[in-house]
């Protein structure tokens, strides 16, 4: 028996068992640093991994300490009497272990994977080889599969309504910010989108990273079902006080540290989110582009008749859009930057940049035939008509009001702009490396970090011309992403001008 | 600018940073809890992995805390001035993505993936993708270019003789101590055989863990090159003052949480151990069984083809033995039941098993046959002389001697017959099954635990006859063990008489 003590370290989410190196449990045992075991003493038994501390100001021979997630999970007070024992692996890896070798999982085997996942008995390290071997191939009905076992991990929002909205984006466009304004639309035309959703992973902004610099977005579940019912929407954080798809996290965590985009396993994120969000009706939008998570329509195609299989067979009506992300959607990259491009679309400003307001008209206009009263084909000039009254941006007042105002963020006041090293014309834009750039700047962090574009593909330039501004909060960042774009600006300017004219 | 700290835990070689959460170089930058970093200060950046700590008992906010590994790489005082930047991704982490699509990696590709691992800029996560997207599939220039970028990290040892022999095996047969028996013969037939191997990794024992419980296994360079000029061989554990293939040591720990058999890096482990320890001549012995690595004859000679490929490229002559892994080779599991054996082979004694007599005799042929001066046919005649003549046995006391002798370790004094259910013939052993048993008895750890088989294949016994004796040493491993075998002694018995007759 070792008495339990908390080690105030954040594994994030992670539990890490301390063991001092001359714990008698320990020694002489068959368990190593990083070996997994079983601790006893609370409801259920937790899994973990040994770390071996060699003082006694951390854990003492008679104790066991456990990481943040760990003293949470264990749900005991310190000192109270727990054992540990080896923890066998869990039994679902054989599966895995098939899938490494190329074989097809049934439902009943990702059912059980997905549980050992949630009981935390896999390592980060198993989860890392089950999503590569799954990234390999999968077949659609693994995708379904994987899908179910998830959603059935986790509970289901019900709303009281026939027809639930949303649209979700594969992601890679910089300032691609057209779900704010989808959704003040949506709402606008008085259907119900409760978009629940996450902040941006390795990207520098996301649709609750831009609304958070407008007003809270971390609610309980009650008062995102009283906004939702009285205003018909709501822009909140599926990951803070009321979290959605847990498991999806997990596996999210692992996808962010091996940096690898994986097609697959993002239909299976974005639908098994969708199913306990109480989703009906779904737009997915996938970009394709040389940046992108999606590069050739071939690949795209074979996503659209994936997603729409998947969602047939769980009951959500799923409308694919395959879209041009071949350049940054709209001016602002980074969360204030964003949000001033969404503001002035949805003001009808003359600022607002046109392909911004474009792409959010034409998302919105699929959601809004998901309405069977509403004639096919009228979708896109109903979004306008909402859009051009001031109708959307009324929704979108609400919901900042309902949601709690914040005091308006700032723009980071460190700024430099980069210039055209050529005079010529705009070739191309890489948006991963706008992308990086605003990241180093401290975006999505700092909420007014980020890049300006001031400059479109086509556009004629000259030597020393602006192509877009960087904005940081911080001086270290700043000087990160200075030279970053110094080395690689991310703009290809072409100066053969005879080009222009062949 | 932060100050050093040593934080007195172990996380098994990994570099990690510890960070209080009040840190102000932290706080509001994009790093986040797992996020990698670039240390900067000692005479080259170290990489390394942040989590967050609220007791500033472990850090304060001024300091940076790096873990022992970390602590031992940086190789600066305590309280030195140290800073801390965010550590891009790997560059090879992109031919990492290319290889989970499929794609085939070039030699300098492989040469840029392993330095970076070398320099600890690969997670764990990261190591295990591209260990997942190897087993898929690696093509023999793949594997060979692996190899050599292995090699070309560590010093080559070099010996003064032109004919260095090795033998090695995929392993997954319990028992199977061949090793000492082989070196015993081999340098008693005058052939140089400096055998430097790894200790168990999810194994029962290992040839390291056997000579162990005879002598001393951990030496200096410097002795061991004594050694081997002296007597001809040595039996010496490459993870300690001594360490040989430290690269794939980290690829190795890995794999061990995998807990996946991945047969291709198992050539790229052997042959690239082989290359830094100076092997000219190779014996790999590929057992094939229901239970072991290789499951297929098909698969052994894919196996074997590779190995002579690699071999052929590295001017490493490779001899493949396939052979019978389909029960336990020998009585004892564990060390010193192993230990036990291989004496009595090595004694002639009539207490010996005779099929760990019969596969020493047939591997130890094979090497013996390098030797150009030996007549092709000859070499099982010859080990044979050597081991009945007792020269073997004064080669391994004059090992046991050179190495210094240990105190005889006693066997586990917890013991459990495990009985037959029920009366007939045994038909298979599972050797998986008596593996895990031994495990859990505490082997190799306690080298005195495992598993004392009574009965083979075939045999006939009574009901409640003992087919084995589980030795523990602890109680908690000894009532692990005895679960373990209750719900599956690992034997199978027919107890269908007629099924005799057949």
């Amino acid at each position: 028996m070792l008495r339990l003590r908390r080690v105030p370290i954040d594994f994030c989410g992670d539990n890490i068992v301390f063991i001092h190196r001359n714990n008698e449990t320990f020694k002489g045992s068959t368990l190593d640093s990083l070996s997994k075991v079983e601790i006893h003493g609370g409801l259920k038994p937790i899994y973990g991994k040994v770390v071996l501390v060699d003082s006694e100001d951390i854990v003492k021979p008679d104790e066991l300490g456990l990481s943040e997630a760990g003293f949470s999970n264990i749900n005991l007070p310190e000192g109270s009497e727990v054992s540990m024992v080896p923890a066998p692996p869990p039994a679902s890896i054989n599966s895995v272990q098939r899938k490494i070798k190329g074989g097809v999982l049934s439902a009943r085997e990702y059912r059980a994977i997905v549980s050992d996942i949630s009981l935390q008995k896999y390592s980060k390290i198993e989860i890392a080889a089950l999503q590569v071997a799954n990234s390999s191939f999968l077949t659609p009905q693994e995708v379904l599969a994987m899908t179910e076992a998830i959603a059935e991990q986790q509970p289901v929002m019900k709303w009281n309504r026939d027809i639930v909205v949303d649209e979700v984006c594969l992601g890679g466009v910089p300032g691609n910010r057209v779900s704010l304004i989808v959704t003040a639309i949506a709402i606008g035309a008085g259907m119900c989108m409760p978009k629940i959703a996450r902040k941006a992973v390795g990207e520098s902004s996301s649709a609750i990273d831009v609304m958070e610099t407008l007003c809270n977005t971390d609610m309980e579940e009650s008062d995102i079902r009283k906004i939702v019912e009285e205003i018909g929407g709501c822009i909140s954080w599926c990951g803070g006080k009321f979290s959605v798809a847990p498991i999806d996290n997990i596996l999210l965590d692992v996808e962010k540290s091996l940096s690898i985009g994986m097609p697959q396993q993002m239909v299976v994120s974005i639908m098994s989110k969708a199913i306990s969000a109480g989703v009906t009706h779904l737009v997915v939008d996938i970009p394709v582009g040389m940046n992108t998570l999606v590069r050739t329509m071939g690949e795209a195609m074979r996503l659209r008749k994936l997603m729409e299989y998947v969602g047939d067979m769980l009951g959500i009506d799923v409308n694919v859009a395959i879209t041009d992300g071949s350049e940054p959607i709209g001016r602002g990259v980074g969360p204030v930057l964003e949000a001033r491009d969404v503001m002035n679309v949805l003001r009808c400003s003359d600022e607002a940049p046109r392909e911004l307001r474009e792409k959010s008209l034409f998302i919105a206009g699929r959601i809004l035939e998901f309405d069977p009263r509403l004639r096919g084909g009228h979708g896109y000039y109903r979004a306008q008509e909402i859009l051009d009254s001031g109708r959307a941006l009324e929704m979108i007042k609400r919901l900042i009001h309902a949601q709690s105002r914040n005091t308006p963020m700032p723009l980071g006041q460190l700024t430099r702009d980069i210039t055209a090293p050529v005079t010529g014309v705009i070739e191309s834009i890489d948006g991963n490396q706008i992308n990086r750039i605003a990241i180093m700047a401290g975006a999505p962090g700092d909420a007014g970090a980020g890049i300006d574009l001031l400059k479109s593909v086509g556009d004629e330039v000259e030597q020393g011309e602006p192509l877009y501004r960087i904005h940081a909060v911080k001086s270290m960042e700043f000087a990160f992403a200075n030279g970053l774009a110094e080395g690689n600006s991310g703009f290809k300017i072409s100066n053969d001008l005879s080009a222009q004219y062949a």
